[in-house]
This record gives structure tokens, C-alpha cells and sequence, in this order.
């Protein structure tokens, strides 16, 4: 491999902000400093720009077996999608089939991603099924670059474990030094919530959000954390979607729970009256947890300020909404029409992240650039046991790195051809206008978006992560 | 200036760590990169060392006039004692007269500190009489790099300035972009409080504790942000002692309000029983706030782990027990031998904090090596305008390095000659044994403590400071 | 005296609720029972009507000079507005000058009072002034029945004591086994804000809410509740109008501490919009804490409902619009024409607080019927020495007794001669319909009122109190 | 049936306090008065005596199957044993079988208690499956007079049910005006830490605490308030043992949710010391949930005088630690002695209760008078639809009283025939002094007890409940 200067750029990391060259040699950065005089196969202007480490998004599904139908962005169209956005590394997520190893299930997911990602991609596991005498699969994961797991309290019967196998899992986890993922939110009294509105002929994607309250998360988190409290492991809670599962995040945290929270865009810049919308529009937010009311925005904001939110992911997991289109055979929102309990749950973002939160929290002053970028890309390399391979701009880390134009301005639309590269016929952003866009993207030393093109394809790698250490030190 | 070519070493700063060299030229950071070939006028191997951004101490008080008396420490031997330490940029207070000119008041600390330092300094400035007509004063501190303001609700008839001026002073400060910094304590009822304790006879050390109670010191926390909530500016409360006062500002940054806190080594290594001790002994740590119950020290900890504290200073202020000895005509301790509301109030520790913090915090695994750093300068550095200049290692900021022995172990003790050259004549940590040790200290590039000797004497500057952004965004 | 039969009425204490007839002998109940035989000299039929204890309001301010001028009620005028509203007793406020005697004070209002007044009185002291050599003259007025103290963190010089009067009055109290009630505002820093405001222009009576912020309210409440602590003795605060305030009254409650909070029927029913009525208007709710948001109303509801909130007062303090008319040589809210800080603080509402409470309590279903009696008389009896003289229905209680008919409907209002026998020139709740009202008023067995007429003109005593047990046993 | 005066007593009911006659009229308080000189059947002097409402247990589990046997004491040595103890009602548990009507479960207990009681009872319902068809049964017994329902989230295999039961039972109830009792654990997560116990061959008694956290209780009540809160019933929680679990109580208090908590004698007066006794001897204490850590004790008792906890049950359920003495036939303790998993959870109280909280709260001052007839009485009258007919001293009233000598002194022992009257072969409290004894005992105005005697045997009945009210309001 070559070498790439990066000349004259604004450095910023989750604590830096300076001016200076960096020198990339193979796949690493190699020097950082003012007026480089080192020969470079490539060399970069990054004059007027921000040079930022590759976005880290530690939440997606792709090519992932859901609600009857697959998620429409593989590890080809979704790596490609979250480069343009920005992002250089992606968490996805294998899954134990019932009953059956986790081993097996993680050789499923090596075999979907080989060869197609063009970004780096590490795996979550998730656990649907762990009996005392699978227990010593966690630590062969461990061992095999998995180190964090993630279970469900949601979707009985699909993906939903019982409060004894969280038990067990969180020992395990806790006792190799890795790390818990909890999807948080009580199913089974959703599903009977659901039920209720079902047979009161409640079936308008609107009900998606009015059979989920917010007190049904809330219970999630205080659960799955006073678990983790006994069984003494660090744990995760993803996609916090409202004040009322926060609210129990920071309590536990005033106690000196080890627990750290992850939000996404949807629950930063959509609301539940999205799924007002008319006939079936709403559908394609029906994503979970549902979307809340708007006020919930500020206080999440307000929580990733203060350090009680953690990371930003996207939870990218994109349905057609009308799937005959694109994907003849694979069927997406449109499943759902009848009853909203039907509709594939996800929506897309893979791509929008990174703009969404500059423009949302850096342009409009909620958080600065050092915590834009440590809730982007550092954060998540911290607590996913990547860092310092990802997640910073500093010597000997690999040259994942975003050049970004703080002044360039876009209209998120699935027409414009900037912002939509993924593999579904909708944006769950449409006509959301942000200023900072990516320019130019590094993933380990290669040049794979330059000015909106897509100059390198493939070339991605998994990485093996390390343990999970605690964010709260 | 020459230049300065580090090898070899552990890099760490608030975010990173990864091994490189790091070149100095002048008196700012040039380049930093693996094996760096760089001619240099002096090379420093730091192999097995940690190389860290010197320590900022954003409370001292060096040649204070206090309780009758002066602190023993002047910008001469207290800014060296602070080098040997590892600590390479201190703030310290300048002191409005009741009555006169915050700016007369500016000039006799610069006469103060001209000429003598040995590393760089700033001032806060402690306001004292803010009646309207002084306000413009206030905007032109800033411009003279005072940007932040101190103000004590303790000690009534000496620095006590009552809720009106706080407010006055706390709206023009949030007007111009500048930060408060709070003496936090119910100075009004502790003094009733004392009244009635020597009224009954009680005139030992120890009562210095016991009519302070833990609740006045919350209560002035509640108040000053209420205060600063009202008039927008943003807060930092100084020496922070107890878990009582600490539940105040979580509460508060639970609401939203911009308030961040400092706490000192010694409510996190000493106690209440200090003062117990035989005879008169207990003077030494007759300092405000008080020593506090040991089961605070955990909470405190635990404040430092999970960011409810972000600062770690010293609040050095010496004063000698016997004081006839090392200056004649200087008063220290004993002019409290009689009752302990005379004794000078204030204790010695400019030099420990930085091998207490890292033993303390690092080897005794409460706090990470990013936390670290931070604690011990990147966030005052933020905090009070000093950053980028101070608080990281990053190409362009200044040569303020230290290299830092992990390994190194030593005994704190007034007799031992590396731990001890502050000009007073016991040590606040006598015996304290401490892993982690300061090596060699550069101050803007030129290297003034090199393996336990001052190499350079004077040469540190005046830093005029930037307005004070929030800590919580 | 005679006696008096009540036949048939549905008697409701603080926790019972029965069918049973009360025999009166002399000033005291003798009997409760069913079917009750004695021979009587008045029988009175309460069939569909409540029997229940005679409401108690621990706030009220007869004849108070203040602001320039005097209330408008004195001692007659308001005991008969208070018996028509189904009011057996008042605690009013006598006041210490500043540097005289406070047992000076207390004569005075005994002189105010003496012959005056249909209904009971009791006195609580405003306390202004309390060196330590004025301290014994506390117990001397426990000893006269004046068993708590009243003291005023606003008003700066006129009522305002600073935190070391406070810190002496609360130890003294506590020690002599007395209440104290607290006006917990920070009037420094509000006279501040109001400075800030007439420097503006801002004069119109709406700035009055504007100056005087919720969070300086619980700024008051957090530190008289601090200082309290400290000094052992229980706390009263009176007048509590916001969330803000309440939240430091429940947290200070969860850590264990010994503090009932007042609220009254202005923060409960009108809101900071009443001042932005056309012109001079918003005069008329010119009272201190000034109205606030109106969604603080069902915050106070439920801290009502769940015991946060242990008592409601009036906090009566009347003042005509236009004075000329009534008392042409007393002065009134026209004071404050030219500026809102010149208009005598304070509002009519003694007479209709029993009606006002039990139509937005009971009737609205907010609290239950006990609660309603426990609010308006029951509780306050406690707090203040007056049980079980006063406060209930119950064998060797006073024969302070109301007839209540739940069903009756009036529409309160200066015109309405039902609703309105205070001397003032207009009502705060006009306009407001009531469901529930008094019908007849024994005062210790004299009936005082009888469908609407006065038929007992005088006869109040003053009340010593007991000293003033805990309410949270 | 006949008639009683009770004269000169003190009368104490949650609100009133004074010196009169009662006259009972058969069954029923007829008057209440001063030196009443109606004829009676018999006369009680009750001079120097309390006069206070029966003690209602609202947690009792007479002959009741469990861990593989039955407890010891059945409906009529339970109920004299209460008589004994100043109790006149329990409300005891009747249980549905899984997959059999909760009205067969009902009719079961019926047999059970039929023409065995001394005093009155009533039944709750403990409902172990709740499939939607079931559903209309809830109305049915709120009919017959069963307004509450009691559910585990402990005793997986056992009493468990999942949260879905839960929730369709709440939302039934709660439609119904009936309310749920809850026995909030997490049993699940605790089955596992048990299994790892035994695994490690950890078997002693000890280990029934040690497996049992206390943050495992805190979440079955956050989790039960929290679907409480979604399916809007008014929720009370029982047995509540610990710090953790209370804080979640206050928390949803404060945010306005309707719950309510019962703590027990055990968990106020021993602690888990007493599980390292000697031996075998811990068994004694083996009930759920656990003994907790002494410090707990003085946080419960501030959440009794603070209100946030509301009443005093017993959850008696008796199990000899020999049982082939007393039954030969049946069971206790025994069943355990090789591990603590098998110990019959569960032991003897419902005798003692008056005495201790009257020691512990009135003598010891931590409640007042008042506050102990509300905890041991009238709070569950209340909350469990049986007021005002139980529960107070009213006309009108079930004449349920209990004559108590607030001097008396005796030491509490199984060998003391004044203190145990219950089948069991070992109290609880042995030798636990105690000043303040049940004299005489009237149940429905028959006299059943009278200077230790049981002079009436049998005669309680059956009591249907009312729908049960909020105690918040």
C-alpha cells in the first residue's frame, strides 16, 4: 500500500481541535504535524476542512432475517451507503438461532459479509437461548474478536429471552470482561398491550407508537441494569428512545452502576407524529422502540451534553415500502398494511448520521466539535474494545478518516444522489437540510469516497475487538 | 529556542494513547509520528515512560495575605515546588481590596508573580465589593486574560460578599463570556455556629470540623447555582469536600444548569480524624472546607469516575506550624494555639497531586489514564481558557510536557528531598507511599526539571487567558 | 352558655366519615351519637349536610401595616369574613419592630385585636431582629402562647433577617420545642432582578411575576430548610406556590427532615396570566410569591394529594383597588400606578378558601373528603399547638363546628353579599363558581352564623397555643 | 345481643385523641361522650387504658399449603392467637389452583375458615393464572366481597406469574375499583442465583439471604409499579423489606402513581444476623423476602413516619421447627435441614404486632399515637374496603376495640402464655421486651378477650370488602 498526505487541515478529535498535516503510511498514521515535508503517493488539500475519525456505527442490521422478509441493504449496498455518510466502521449484528450454537451463527454472519463490505465491520452477537452448558461459547466469541452480546426483553417468541438467561449471560459476559447490549423494553406486556388495540381494531401504523409506552422502556432499562448490578457486568443500553428511560439511566449511574447508553437520529429529530401520517405513510417509522412524543427530544439532547448518553448509532435496518420494485422477491413495509403489528420493524440511516448530528448538535449548538466526534466515532471505539485501532486520529491508529466540509449544505432526499446510496426506496429523512458533509473518506490508509464518488469498492475487513473496558473511569 | 526530540514514549492524553516520538520546536509541539527523525538540540528517551500534558493546578495561592499572616509559598518557590511535581501551569487568585479597583487589585499579583516564576501562571481574580459601577471593570479583566471571577459566601468581614453582588457579578460575567468560580459554604451560620462553640470552650483543631457542617457547604452549592441558573452564567465550584454538597450539583446538571466542580487530594486521602490527633498537630489541615468523614472519599471517587467532578486542584495555601524557623518575621499555625478560629487556614500540596492522583486513581484502578490527564489538567485547561495553548499533547500547543515514571515508587515526607520543596515545613501527607512519579518536566519546550533537579529557574510567563467555554456540550 | 343538638349531619373528620348527631354543651362537644336524646336549647338539622370541623387558617394579616399603608381587614371585619366563609379560627401575625421587644409587638397586636373578633384568633411572630441577648424572650412568648415564629428571607429592609438571625431564631425555637414558619424567597437577589427591570422601564404590574423567578423561590426553601437542619427544629414553609419550590420540600423530606409545607388558594387556582390584564388590573394579584405558570397548579394538587403539601392558608393581606372610597385616609394597590414595586403586596381570600378548596378538592375529585378537613383545619391544628382544642369533631373539643351544604351553588364575587363581607373593594375570585358551602357556624358552641346572616357579632378569644409537636410521626 | 360502656378511657384514632365513655349498642358504636350514663350489660373501666380500633392484619396466611406442607396455625388458633394480640380482622389469602377458577379457590378458603374464627376475616385473592377467558371472574369476586388480588413475581413453578398475567389482572382490576397486591421480587433472576449457591454446595440458612438482593426486590417493584401505572390500578405492595425497594416507592410517589407499601415487624426489628446462628437454628427466619442488613430497619421506620410507608401486616405464616411434636403428620421446618432451598418459607408474628410497633414506634418515639392506630389499623381498613365499618372508633363503627395498657411490660417468649398463643414451637421474637399489652379485646361488641383470657370462642364471620379507594387522595 501507498501513502497519503493530508495537508492543512482542522484536526479534531474527542478532545483535540488543531491545525496540522497528517502522514499515512500503509494503513496507519504514521505522523502528525505542521507543514509535513514527507512524499506521499497521494496528497489531500484539506484546507477549510475538518479531518475527523471515520464515524463508528456500533448499531446496524444488515442482510438480517426479520419480521418475515430481510433487511434491504446487505454488507455490500450498507458499507458502501454508511462510506459516503462518513462512516468507516460498522458493529453489526450475528444471531444465535434458537437452540442452536452461537458459533454457528456467527460463521452465518462471517459468510453473508465476506468479501462485500468496503468499510471495516465487527459483529455483536445476539443471544437467543443460553442453557448453562453454552455458556463456554461467550468466551470462545471472546476469543474470536465478539465481545459484546446483545439480548432482547422485546419480541416475544422471536427474539425475547427470559430474565434467567439474561442472568446467566450477564455472569458469563461479566466474568470474561466483555461487554452486555439490552434492547430494553418489556414485550410481554407490550404484546398484551397489542393485543388490547388489536381487537379494539386498532391496526393503523399510529398504534405502532400508542402500544409502546414509554413506561414499558423505562422498565427495560431499571431491569436489565439491576440485573447487570447483581451479575456484575457493564452493560449497554441501545437505542434509548425518551426522558423516561434515561431518567432510570442516570439514577443508576448516581448509584455507580457501570451502564452507558446509546441514542440514534430518529429519536433526536423525529417524533411519534410521523406516524400521522396519511394512509400508510407512517409505516415507514415503524421502527422500535417507536418514535415518542416530541418533547423527549430536548432531554435527550440535554443527556448526550452531559455525558449521560453515551454513543449515536443508527439501529439501520431499512424495509422497502414498496419492495416489488427493487427486490421483487423480498417483501417490506407493505407486509404490514392490514395491521401495524405485521409491518417489518427498521428503518434506514446508516448514511445520514453523521450529518444529521453536525448539523443538529455542532451547527445548532447543542454540543461542540470534540463531542460530536466522540459521540460519532470515539465513544463507540471505547466501549466496543476498538479503540485505539479506531475511533481517534492519533499516530499508530489505523487512517480511518473523514475530511468534512462544514459549510457544504444538503437536502436529504432518496432523490439526491449525495445522500442516498442505500438500498431502500424511501429516506426516513426526506427534505431535512444539513450543513457539514463529508468530502473525502480513508478506511485504513485506501481513499474510498472522494467529492461523492465511490472511487475504491470493497477492501473492508472484520476486526477482532478486544475486551470491553468500562467509559466510566 | 532550541528544539527537543522525545522518543519513544506512551503518549497519553485526555482521549489517546499510543507510542510515539514527540518534536519540540521552540516552545510549541512540531510533529509527533513514529520514529521521528528529526534533528534535535536535545533527545529524551522516554522509553517506559508516560508522556503527558503538564499538570494545570487551577487553584493556588501563592504569597496570600490570609488570617493575618501570608502563605508561605511565593511565585518563586511555589511555581518550582509545582514544576517537581509535574505540574507545569497554575491559576492562581488576584485579590480585589473591599472597596478599590479589581484592576489595582490585578496589578499588585502581577508585581507579585513578575519575574519569579519558574512555570507559566494565570490569575483568577476574587471579587470582594461589586457595587454597578464597577461592572465595566469586569469586561476589561477579560480583555487583560482574567476571565473568570471568584467569589466566597464564606468568611464574613473578610472575602464574603453577600447574594446581591453574587449577582450582579454572576449576570456581567455570563454577559461577557467568562466563567465564576464559588467558595461554596455558608460563611453567615458557620460563623454563628463557631460563636457558640467557643462560647462553650470548644477551641481545639478538631472543632474546625465540627462547625462546618457538611449541609452549610450544600446549601452554598444549591445557592450559588441557584443563582448562576437565574443570572445564565456558567459555575464551577471550588473544593468540592463532601458527598452532600456533591448530590447538589448532580442534581443540578440533571436539570440542565452548566455547572461543573473541583475537588482537592485531600478530601479525597484525608479525613475528619485527622484533626484528632495529639496536641496541636491537627493545625496542619485546618484548611476551608474541612476535612470531612472518610466514607465521602468513595462518593467523591465515584464523582471523578463518572464526571460529576471534573477537576482536580490543590487549593495549595501553606502556612508553617512553627513558622519563627524558615521565616522570622511570617506567622504560621501557631497563631491559633489558643482557639482554631485563628488559625491561618490552608495546607501545602502544589507538589503531591499529581503521583497522589495517578497512585491513587491509576494504580488503585478508579479512574483510567485519559481520566487522568484530564482531570489533572485538559479540563481545567478547558475550563478557564487555557486550551489548546495548555492541557493536551497535540502539534501546535505548547511544549508543557511531563515524563512520567509509572513505575517509580516514593514515600511523601517533608525530609525526603524529591518530595518535598515547598517553603513550609511539614508535608500534609507525611508517609503517604505513592507509585507513579514525576521524571522530567518541560515548560514551553525548555526542560526545567530534569531526574529530580531543577535545570532551569524562572522563565515562566504570564498566560492571558480566552473566555471560558462550557465544560457540557 | 346553652347547648346545642346537631341532628342528622354526616359528620367528616381527617379520617372518619359517619351519620350521627353532635351534642353541644356550653363551648364544648359532650356527645356524638346516633340518635341522640338530650334535651338541647337550640336543635339544628343538618340532614344532607356535612357537619365538620370549623376550618382553621393558619395566614392571615389583619390590620397589618405594610407597603406604605395598612391592610384593609382589621380584627373585626376579617373574623366575621372568615366565620361567613366557615373559618372558626385564624393565626395572624403579630410583628417585632426592628430593635424593640418582641414582646412589645406581641401587645400591640393584642391590642388590635382585643373585642374585635367573632371568631379565635392565635398569633404566630414575625420576628425582624434576634440578637443573642433578645433570645430569652422567646420562650417567654411560648410561654404566652406564641409558639412559633415567623421569619422573612425577603422584603430586604422592611421584614428580610439574614442567615445568622435565621441560624440563632431556628436554634432557639428548636430548643424551646417551637415551630418556625419560613417566607423563603432570596429578596436580595429578586431586588436585584427588580433594579435590572425599573432600569428598563419595566414597571406594569406584570413584572412582578418576572422579577421574582420559581428557582429563587426554592432557593429559599432549599436553605431555610439547610439551616433548619443544622439547628434541629421543625420547619413550616409558608405560601409555597411552585414546582420548583416543592421538589426541595420532598427531597428534604426523603433524607428525613422535620418540613411541612403551606400552599393557599391563589397558587392553586390563578396563574401568572392575571397579570396581564388590561391596565392597572393585574394590581389586584400584586402578593408575594407572585402567581406563577399555570402548570404548576396540578404539580401543588398532587403534592396535596400525596402529602407533600400538608396545609392551605390565604396568606390574607388585603388592599382596596381604590382606596378613597372605603377608607379615604388609607391607601391602596394605587400606590403602585407608576410602578409595580411601590403596590402593596398582598390579596383578599380568607373568606373563600373552604369553598374554593372543597369545590376544586372535592367536588373536581382531587382529594377525598378527609383530606379536604385535614387541609383546612386538621392539619394546621397540628402544626400549630391548637389540637385537639381545634382542628376536629370530637369529644372535649371546641364546638368549632361548620354546616356544610355540599350541594349548594354561588359564583363568588365583590357583589355576590353571599360570598363577600371583607372590606375590600374587590374579590380575587371573581367571577369563579363554587359547588359547596358554609350554611352554619358554631364558634367554641355559639352559633355565630346562620344561613348567611351574622347572628353572633364578636366573642373571639385569643388562643394560647401548646407547643408544636412534629407532623411527621 | 347485649350492650358495653367503656368508661374513662383515652381514645386514640389515626386523627383524634381524648378522654370519653363509648357505649356499644350490640355490635356497633352507638355513642361516644363524655361520662355517658346510659344503662349497659357490662361496664369496662378503662381508666389509664387506651381505647383504641381492633388491629387489623391485612397479611395473614392461615393453613395454607406450602413448601410441601401447611402452616401451622389454621383459621381458629390463628385467629385467637391475633384476638390475644389486639388483632380483630385479618385478611387473609385465599389461593386459586393453576388452571382451576379463582372461584373454586375462593370456596376452598371459605371451607377452611368456616365457623373456626374468634374474630373477623376477610380474603384476598391470590391469582396464579389469568388467561383472558378467566377475566370475568375478577368482577365476580369483587362481589362477593374479594377487592383485592394478590400476585408474585417470586416462587417460579409455584405462585409465579409472568408479566403479561400481570398485566391483564391489573388492567381488570383496575377497571373493576378494586386494587392489586403485589409480592415484588424477582424471582426468576433469584432461582438462578440460588442454583449457583447450591452449585457451590452453599446450603446453610445464611444463603436464603445472600441469594435473595436486595436490588432484586427494588426492581419487582419498580417493574409492578411501572405496569401498575400503565394499566391504571391502584397498586400496593407487601412485605416491603429494604431500603432499595422503598426508594422506588418514593420515586413513583413523587411522580404521582397511585402505590402504597406494607412493611412487617421482621423487617423493622431483626435483621440478617440472624441467620448465622448456630446450627440450624437461622430456619426460624427463612421467609421471603429475606432478613436485610440492620440499617435498613431505620429507613423503613422513617418511611413510616414519613407516609411513604403505609401499613404494618405480619405476612404470619408459622412453621414449627419440629413439627413431629404439635403435628405429627405435618412438617416445618425441618424439611430444609439440608438445604436452605427447602426450608418452608415463612414464620410466626400475628400475635406480637401490636406490641412491638407500640414499643417500638409510640415508646421508642419514632411515630406518634396517632401514627401507630393508622399503621396497625386504619390505613388497611382503608385500602382494603373495610372502612369505616373496621378501622377507627366512630358511631357507627363495628365495635372492634381493643383496650391497651400502655404500661404494661412483658417479655415476648414461647414460654410466656401472655404472648404466645399461636401452634408454632418457637417465636420470633424471643425475648424481645415490650412495654404496652393488649388488656381486653372486643370483636363486634362481643368481649373475646379480657385480662389474657379468651372468654368468647368462634363467632367471627366472614367480611365482604368494598371496592378499595386510593389512600392518595
Amino acid at each position: 500500500m501507498g501513502s497519503v498526505l493530508i495537508k492543512n487541515g482542522r484536526i479534531i478529535t474527542a478532545v483535540d481541535d488543531y491545525f496540522a498535516d497528517v502522514f499515512i503510511d500503509g494503513e496507519r498514521i504514521a505522523a502528525i504535524g505542521k507543514d509535513l515535508q514527507m512524499d506521499a503517493d497521494k496528497v489531500i488539500d484539506a484546507k477549510d476542512r475538518l479531518v475527523i475519525p471515520g464515524g463508528i456505527d456500533p448499531h446496524t442490521h444488515f442482510d438480517m432475517p426479520f419480521g418475515g422478509t430481510t433487511s434491504a441493504d446487505d454488507f455490500e449496498t450498507g458499507t458502501i451507503a454508511a462510506a459516503h455518510g462518513g462512516t468507516t466502521t460498522v458493529v453489526d449484528f450475528a444471531i444465535q438461532s434458537k437452540g442452536e450454537s452461537t458459533i454457528k451463527g456467527l460463521d452465518t454472519w462471517h459468510e453473508k459479509a465476506a468479501g462485500k463490505a468496503t468499510i471495516d465491520y465487527a459483529f455483536h452477537m445476539i443471544i437467543t437461548d443460553m442453557p448453562q452448558e453454552r455458556l463456554p461459547e461467550m468466551r470462545k466469541l471472546a476469543d474470536e474478536g465478539i465481545t459484546s452480546y446483545k439480548l432482547f426483553m422485546a419480541y416475544p417468541g422471536v427474539l425475547y429471552v427470559d430474565d434467567g438467561t439474561l442472568y446467566r449471560a450477564f455472569r458469563q459476559a461479566g466474568d470474561n470482561g466483555t461487554r452486555i447490549c439490552m434492547h430494553a423494553e418489556n414485550g410481554i406486556v407490550i404484546d398484551e398491550i397489542i393485543k388490547e388495540a388489536v381487537a379494539d381494531g386498532k391496526t393503523a401504523p399510529v398504534y405502532h407508537t400508542l402500544t409502546r409506552p414509554t413506561r414499558m422502556e423505562a422498565e427495560g432499562v431499571y431491569r436489565s441494569i439491576a440485573i447487570a448490578e447483581v451479575a456484575k457486568v457493564p452493560l449497554y443500553i441501545v437505542h434509548l428512545s425518551c426522558a423516561d428511560a434515561l431518567e432510570e439511566v442516570k439514577r443508576a449511574r448516581a448509584r455507580g452502576v457501570d451502564v452507558v447508553a446509546e441514542t440514534c437520529p430518529q429519536y433526536l429529530f423525529l417524533d411519534a407524529s410521523y406516524y400521522e401520517k396519511e394512509g400508510f405513510e407512517g409505516a415507514k417509522w415503524v421502527m422500535t422502540p417507536a418514535l415518542r412524543e416530541k418533547w423527549n427530544q430536548d432531554v435527550l439532547w440535554q443527556g448526550l451534553a452531559f455525558r449521560d448518553l453515551e454513543t449515536i448509532a443508527t439501529d439501520h435496518c431499512p424495509f422497502c415500502m414498496n419492495d416489488g420494485i427493487k427486490n421483487p422477491e423480498r417483501k417490506g413495509k407493505e407486509l404490514g398494511i392490514e395491521s401495524f403489528t405485521k409491518i417489518p420493524n427498521g428503518a434506514p440511516g446508516v448514511e445520514n448520521r453523521m450529518s444529521l448530528i453536525y448539523n443538529g448538535g455542532v451547527v445548532e449548538q447543542r454540543i461542540s466539535l470534540n463531542r460530536f466526534v466522540e459521540l460519532t466515532s470515539t465513544a463507540a471505539a471505547k466501549a466496543f474494545g476498538l479503540f485505539p485501532k479506531k475511533g481517534t486520529i492519533a499516530v499508530g491508529s489505523d487512517a480511518d478518516i473523514v475530511i468534512f466540509d462544514p459549510e457544504r449544505e444538503e437536502t436529504i432526499s432518496v432523490n439526491n444522489p449525495c445522500t442516498h446510496h442505500m438500498n431502500v426506496d424511501y429516506s426516513a429523512y426526506e427534505g431535512f437540510k444539513v450543513k457539514g458533509f463529508t468530502e473525502t473518506v480513508l478506511s485504513r490508509g485506501r481513499v474510498v469516497v472522494e467529492k461523492d464518488k465511490l472511487v475504491t469498492k470493497g477492501g473492508g475487513s472484520f476486526v477482532k475487538r478486544a475486551l470491553c473496558g468500562s467509559l466510566l473511569r
